[in-house]
């Protein structure tokens, strides 16, 4: 069993340090709100006066902070805790930051011969509460070793992202795709219900469709996932039809900003030759315009 | 067993054709391509001169063809179906064309006393060439009853859309909702491959949350559905998150309209009070904007 | 002095009407307000009862209708003008229609020898009545040469746009840049009231730099269109400013979509390179990805 | 005369900073790049080891920065300028840089009793060398009288902007505004000469109209500024010129993804009651989606 310093008792954090305390580890926790310091203190924790002070004797620092500034004044700054961290410790920030702060606190400390890692969490309060999360882990193959014991009191699953930074990539990823993702589908439910469909009407069809069903696991794996361009359903006619969509929406009085910029992408691959290409081309296409490398040809 | 016109003998329209065919019904066809009006002669069906022949003592014509202007051309032009068309016959649309379109032509058939309804098809050619068709059935339960012996020879699955005009509105959804999200599927996975990520790492991650599985069947049921914006996750923090994706995708430099556009829209959100309703509440919002009743509170 | 049938007696085309008449030519007038054409008569024009009748013994047949669809029913439908036009009248189309619309109509007309330009207006319906409106002449030299008088009645200014459909071309263009901007004025207006600038504050600045003056006639003759892209603000700086904006429109509340979308432009530009050209290169991007020649290096 | 300390000797500081040596004040200066100091001392600065060093007997600071995060270590960083600044002295800063970190820079310096305002500047680097560059000064009344000597050397106009912040403020909206407009431009050009106009040709036509002149002086004074809607030119029928361009350049292949943009804010300004008013009613739309109080009825 370890000792723990934690920073960041926050709804998500005072679960996870709960996990922790529960799972026979000794706890040193500090927050700028002293209810929730006195909470976890009532569940066995150390209170700390300072980040500082939870590093004392600690083998693992855990963040878990609202944005990037604060972890960095909470590691870094006056009474912060690499003032008094060991340099056998491993911080694991398990906050969700700019992967580029990310990158330049563990190269920071790393200059000062201190280790950090990220594992920001995926699911909800309920499943912190649960010791259910989702642990998005990046660090060494050692340091994610080193932590797996105490991210298996706090999650049932833990992904090795690939290396240093990438667990906060992976997250950002995910939460983009899934955020800009619920405005899609509004945009279309929303023009759905002004045009007469109920949600039930217009599941019965989507339910069974990469519209409800998503492209990863249908219709992109054996096309250009695979390298293969051959048209099942034409970038040309994926144009036509989401012409008519913008034209109807704006008919109708439905604002659809997303479906908009979206016809400009196929438009931009149509110019660029790909008409007759598979849809799952505007990957490609995407690809070419962040100076990516293509794969299918 | 009915006699049946059918015009625009494309890729999908022969192969529906062609099932009619071998359901026992007595096919009168035509195409302006003589090549695929010969391939269905052979197959046993009458060579039509002009689309006025193939409603000949039909019960039924079917029309496939590429947009609207030439639906309502093929029905209502020189030579068209109408001109030889019974009163007791049923139209069926089956092509995918502006909505307001199919509204209008059931209605100019209507004034002189023909009946229309509309049947646009789901799935791919292969389907078509296997009978197993998704059928979006737009017209009155007679009319759909009608025609469901022709449906099943062509389909494997007929959805009632919910009345006339309605068919063509659910499949003009379901397109721009997989039309749309192909492209934010391409940007995120654009991004995360620039940021250092491969797709299966992104995967393992995605699959199991809104990103991967949308929000159709995850978060929106028990919140937004169901009339509660109690907080799950805020608005205020996927507007934040979002902003971090964004800008990491400018720095990197993967361009990502579509996620530029969404943030404008949690943006608005905001400012109309939703930043601590939880993010399903978009669906509320654009609602509002576009006049349709909000529902939750 | 010569018989002109016009066909379109709105806001617009009443007014000019009128200028011919007072020009002392003899008009043949038709619209389905009955009101407005018994308005005209008053004013000396003949009352027609239908398009056709206007073309009878007319040198110029004018339209002045607020969509294509009409326009080609007026021209080709029952009763319409070619069912009695004169093969040396001229038929001058001065609506605000879809150019792919004006050509088809050119083309359809020529294909039975009648003659056909296209000449839309710029201004508004007080210049229409004071004869001093903007004509767009979009025909042949001679076509032009013979229309002139007329136009000297109804506009003051008339641009040869360089051939049979370009008129209508730079009428479009006009309006998209006109229009568009018309919503980037006002996202730049309302995040300067939120954060506490008013209108003459605001004014006092741009209206001596490119944001109120254009890069028409400021940044751009010296700079891309001049072939130089040495830069004299580079666009790596507009995007680093322009992210500044968004991320302060963000934070106050303040939606302005088209900056988003414009960002990714200058995102799309640096990674294909042009980072440290001067950022009036973002035509030579748009270029490229148009598909057309690009001009600089 | 007064010696003032200057930080931040670039293109645009270096060329600041001799102009306020020839205007016979005594210059202390610092850069990171010792050639740019040593140039400013070969013209009779006196060249400093640290920020903090400019500040020693220094009645004015000026920092000219590249951003907000340097701007803040130089004034508040280790041997930064605070540490030996007499509460006498004005702090300027002239650097373009976000907002909401100028205001933080203020309130921190207050906070220690030390006066800071901003003065960022418009115009480029020939009307810095020129000493004819545009000054926003942000600060109060007193503050800018008593900066205005050191102005009038630097540059030719100065605009008081209203108070502490605003100079900043006005800076990036007439930044954001340019920076658009110049993509806006780029897409209205591109697809000009997609359909074969030329830049002249399309200048003949704009130049005359708010898409050349803009609105703020032509549009909008005598409408939405005046509280006035009455259409001289209806939102319904911008939204419909606009759909044809969209039109028009997805079919020519012209990627316009602000005109994407802002169509979807004519949509919402039809939704919400206004397709009637004027087009300069988009300014009220976006005022009310802003949270900001309407102005017009």
């Amino acid at each position: 069993m370890a000792t723990v310093g934690f920073v960041g008792l926050g709804q998500m954090g005072a679960a996870m340090a709960a996990n922790l305390i529960k799972g026979g580890h000794t706890l040193n926790v500090y927050d700028i709100n002293k209810d929730a310091v006195a909470a976890l203190q009532g569940q066995g924790a150390k209170a700390c006066g300072s980040p500082a002070e939870t590093a004392e004797g600690a083998e693992f620092v855990i963040t878990m902070l609202p944005n990037g500034a604060l972890v960095r004044n909470v590691l870094l700054g006056e009474d912060g805790v690499v003032s008094r961290l060991s340099k056998d410790a491993l911080v694991i920030d398990m906050s969700t930051i700019h992967p580029l702060e990310t990158d330049a606190l563990i190269a920071d400390l790393a200059k000062d011969g201190y280790q950090m890692m990220e594992a920001p969490v995926g699911r909800t309060s309920d499943h912190a509460i649960a010791g259910t999360l989702l642990i998005l882990a990046g660090g060494t193959k050692e340091q994610i070793a080193k932590a797996q014991p105490l991210f298996d009191l706090m999650g049932s699953d833990t992904v090795d992202a690939g290396g240093p930074g990438k667990g906060i990539r992976v997250k950002i990823i995910n939460n983009y795709m899934s955020i800009a993702l619920n405005v899609l589908s509004a945009e279309a439910i929303a023009l759905a219900e002004k045009i007469g469909l109920d949600f039930d009407t217009a599941m019965s069809v989507m339910g069974g469709t990469p519209a409800g069903k998503g492209h990863f696991t249908t219709t992109w794996p054996n096309k250009v996932l695979a390298g293969n361009l051959d048209p099942a359903f034409m970038v040309d006619l994926a144009h036509k039809d989401l012409g008519i969509a913008l034209d109807l929406a704006n008919q109708v009085g439905v604002p659809i900003p997303m479906g908009a910029a979206s016809r400009e992408i196929y438009n931009i691959s149509r110019t660029a030759g790909r008409g007759r290409q598979d849809w799952t081309a505007v990957l490609e296409q995407l690809r070419e315009l962040s100076g990516l490398e293509t794969k299918a040809k």
